[in-house]
């Protein structure tokens, strides 16, 4: 399970500024090669909402670099509006950014993963994805959904040394996207990138008696 | 909200033998007037997961019998299968008969109901959309999906008096459908769907200072 | 399982004004014969907290009236208050108030059920049972035992048709004590004991193919 | 917050065999100074049952070491047996070692802390904490009530720095205490002591924008 430079692999799918960079650098610097996989600015290119381009991206992650020990899914769209606001489409395209993007990258990328013996599947998701809540049905339902896939998974594969995992992330993270949506947002209650990344590494560090399904993380300045 | 012949009017979507067929005779004995709606076999012939043909439903029934005080929504695709046998299309199927059903009624059945002062709106959840399981990926993510989005609606829309509840049924139940695909099934330990109908009757009678959004039923047998 | 006056029995501990007292109308208008052990002011003087004087209380209704079909545990002591200021004994005693009364009369009363071929008991939480806060922590703490052993006498009885059932009250009642304590409360967002009165007996006539183990109550208005 | 010796100060309440030795050796490796409290064979003998011993307990420490940075909050009773099997006796002491425990160790030491700017308290949890079962009624409900008073001292000093963490335990861990109880454990089933102690180790190194209120761990071969 390591690449040609002899180094782990690990893929990161919904790679962008904020949480998936910080995830990339907090791997690399632990000495992972790091694969990114996003619609525009990743390494490799793709609609991780798309079978056939997902099953393409790991054909090709395959071929040049080898199975990923580490795959962490982290595609979400944020939708916070009125019920009565929400589109049918806007609802869908919310659900298919978190859910479908992981129902793909575990279809493709498991099979790998157990044929080397094993491997991690780490997947973010959000307080919304344990409670609904005004304005969030869009968003809840779909991490709701994505939290059921992600313990199904657990359970369907652990036994086959596929270590699922479930990050809740309670709060807003520090990045630019979300001082531009919440303006008022400050740095001593957000979430660091950094300081969650440190979270996903570790999750891939745990031997196998002692393996974690779900952990939440916030600011310790966060009412929850 | 009392329908031109002086009933109550309660809405059953995705009617069918079992659940729906024992809600409607619930109602219908307790003085309701009832509509189903199914794709096949209901009064109203609508597939749920098209938002037009759903739009279209409720236009039809406001214009035949009024605004309904309940709304029931019972469908779902049962998919008990291996990860690596559920095909993307199904694993979405199962997701947008539970869930885009929900949203497209919700959202054509909620203003007409907030206009007439109040209404109830009962969706069939199940034990599924709590707990991840092996081989049931499609049906937990659909099912958890339902849960979130019902929660968010009760979050939403209970201060102006509508009352989401989500029944967690943890069984069987006792239908021709459900003898068919577990032979073994045993009327002992399933639910009978009339006592199941018989909690969503309840719900509707709840005064508005005690309203509950989620109740669970299973057989006093089913070890849980 | 009816009394000498042919009526099925109740029995009610706990009682006092509000909810209790609600309860005791409830059931009698739809015809049982109610009792109710109180510390001070029920047909049965007992402290619930002591084994020896429950077990005496229910060999008192037994000789006198037989076997409860139903019995209702609703002994709470609210405290809410900072850490710092909960002294050991009013930590414990908050604990024992809900947890050994539950403990003492599932004792005293679950075999007395299993030989008359079934029974149920019903048991009061509250929210605080599902999710800690802060000042909350001796009755958060209470009612989280409180729910984990009801979860456990069902899991542990049911089978033998004990139907074990928990209330989550979420929200304040309209009693002359929440008043007191809570100046502020206006009626529409509160509970009305009456209106919560029903919910318990509704679950006495659930048949045992659709059993409730959890049931939430809030009022329309309550923000949750 | 370092000890006479330059060293971090880690406090272990309810050291033993198993995991309590195994987070004592993970932290000293990692450079922590540790004390342990046993009923018999901590380096300080005290009953963290009673206040007043943990108190005089905790007095001694700082006197001797300082403030702890971390304690951590070991101590159990594990009762699985039938519920008419346990006496009242033993359902409370079941409960007293667990959450009276933690009661009067949070009285003692969280004060200490908030002068020193902060500190971590760690929690042993169990799966029974989460969900009751049949012969569990004992266990569950003190584990219960563990996590509630857990989670509510979280939401009340997290603010203040107070770092409050809940450690899911779901299997057996490898001890000679529960091979002794489990003659038929399997190593490879179990929880390795160590590896729950790396568990423990990590929680106390989030930095404070990235706090995790719950951790489950199980061995992969968990059934879930």
């Amino acid at each position: 399970m390591t690449t040609s430079k002899g180094k782990p692999l690990a893929v990161i799918a919904g790679y962008g500024e904020g949480l998936g960079e910080a995830i990339k650098h907090t791997f690399e610097n632990d000495g992972f090669q790091v694969v990114t996989i996003s619609r525009s600015e990743g390494m490799i290119i793709a609609d991780t909402t798309d079978a056939n381009e997902i099953n393409r991206a790991f054909a090709q992650i395959d071929a040049l670099y080898g199975t990923p020990e580490v795959v962490i899914c982290n595609t979400a769209m944020l939708t916070i509006d009125r019920f009565f606001s929400t589109t049918a489409t806007r609802f869908e395209e919310t659900w298919r950014t978190s859910v479908m993007s992981l129902f793909n990258i575990a279809q493709a990328v498991i099979p790998m993963m157990i044929k080397q013996g094993g491997g991690t599947l780490l997947v973010t998701g959000a307080t919304a994805g344990i409670r609904g809540s005004k304005n969030f049905s869009a968003f809840s339902s779909a991490k709701f959904a994505l939290r059921g896939l992600t313990q199904s998974l657990a359970r369907e594969f652990q036994a086959q040394r596929i270590h699922v995992s479930h990050v809740v992330i309670d709060g807003i993270l520090w990045s630019p996207k979300s001082r531009e949506r919440f303006p008022a947002l400050r740095r001593e209650t957000a979430i660091e990138p950094n300081d969650a990344a440190g979270v996903y590494l570790n999750l891939t560090k745990q031997p196998a008696s002692a393996w974690t399904q779900e952990i939440d993380i916030r600011p310790y300045s966060e009412t929850f």
